[in-house]
């Protein structure tokens, strides 16, 4: 049905192979036969958690994103390993992130996050039955839990404190849910 | 309050400069004084528009995305040009790409969509008074306009064929607002 939109890879050019990222350049044929360029970032994929607490209280982690230079608070989130099960590793995440484990998790949706340049997609979960398990982030990883209740999250919203998209968009929906 | 949590460069590597991303590496020294890498991409940023018709019609493109290989439906959207204010540019992006003319927007939020990674933000408005305007889409851009009710969109959510965030969210702020 959209087929006429389809932009066809004429070539392309491998940039650089990271240990999470890889860029590439693609000559393609745009559906008007000119050529363009097309930069393009491929990603493992991630996940995210919406995890609420029997206080109703919604746990956030405070990281470090250098990408940014400044601290942030979003949903406890992180890469999917390769052919990880995306509910099983937003289990492990949240545990090792929070120290909250999820008996099991319901997924909400799953998206794209910037599909002009990207192929990350992120799988949002919803914990569910919530107990205390035990904080062991990665070597690399240092982050902070805070848990706000729902007019705190809107709050932070506003003011930016929150200001990443899985992370209001997982608000957004315990909104529309609760 | 969360400036342990920083990871201080010490050096960077310039990979790559390109049309629209740059890709960087950093060395950075941990919070706990050990090094690791961060690869980063810069981006320009970008702008989204969430438009409703007088219909109650939420209006969607749908564009093929090289770094998905496949044409998914969004909120209308581009990226800023150096120095452009964003509400203009929504309103730019809009007509171009649907033929809608905003009398004016409204900020609705902007968030980070990949902060682990990437610095790209956007900025989400709501377009205010739309009255008919001229397609005209960029040299290498095409994009082919999409009208759908509410209760659509949340069908093409749960299928799937909706797939982004800045969509998602800007119609759960849709819900919410209404």
């Amino acid at each position: 049905m959209t087929d006429h939109l389809e932009e066809k890879t004429i070539n392309k050019k491998e940039i650089y192979k990271g240990r999470i990222i890889d860029l590439s350049v693609h000559n393609v044929a745009l559906p008007n036969g000119k050529e363009s360029k097309r930069e393009i970032i491929n990603h493992p994929g991630a996940v995210a958690v919406l995890a609420v607490t029997k206080e109703n209280k919604i746990v956030l982690v405070n990281q470090y994103r250098k990408a940014l230079e400044k601290t942030i608070a979003e949903i406890p989130a992180g890469k999917l390993e390769t052919g990880e099960d995306p509910s099983l590793c937003a289990i492990r995440e949240l545990e090792e992130e929070t120290g909250y484990r999820a008996h099991s998790v319901k997924k909400i949706a799953s998206f794209y996050t910037s599909p002009g340049f990207a192929d990350e997609i992120v799988y949002l979960f919803e914990a569910e039955h919530l107990s205390e398990g035990k904080v062991q982030t990665d070597e690399d990883e240092f982050v902070e839990l805070i848990e706000v209740t729902v007019e705190e999250a809107l709050d932070m919203i506003k003011s930016e404190a929150i200001h990443d998209a899985k992370t209001i968009l997982a608000i957004q929906h315990y909104l529309l849910n609760r």
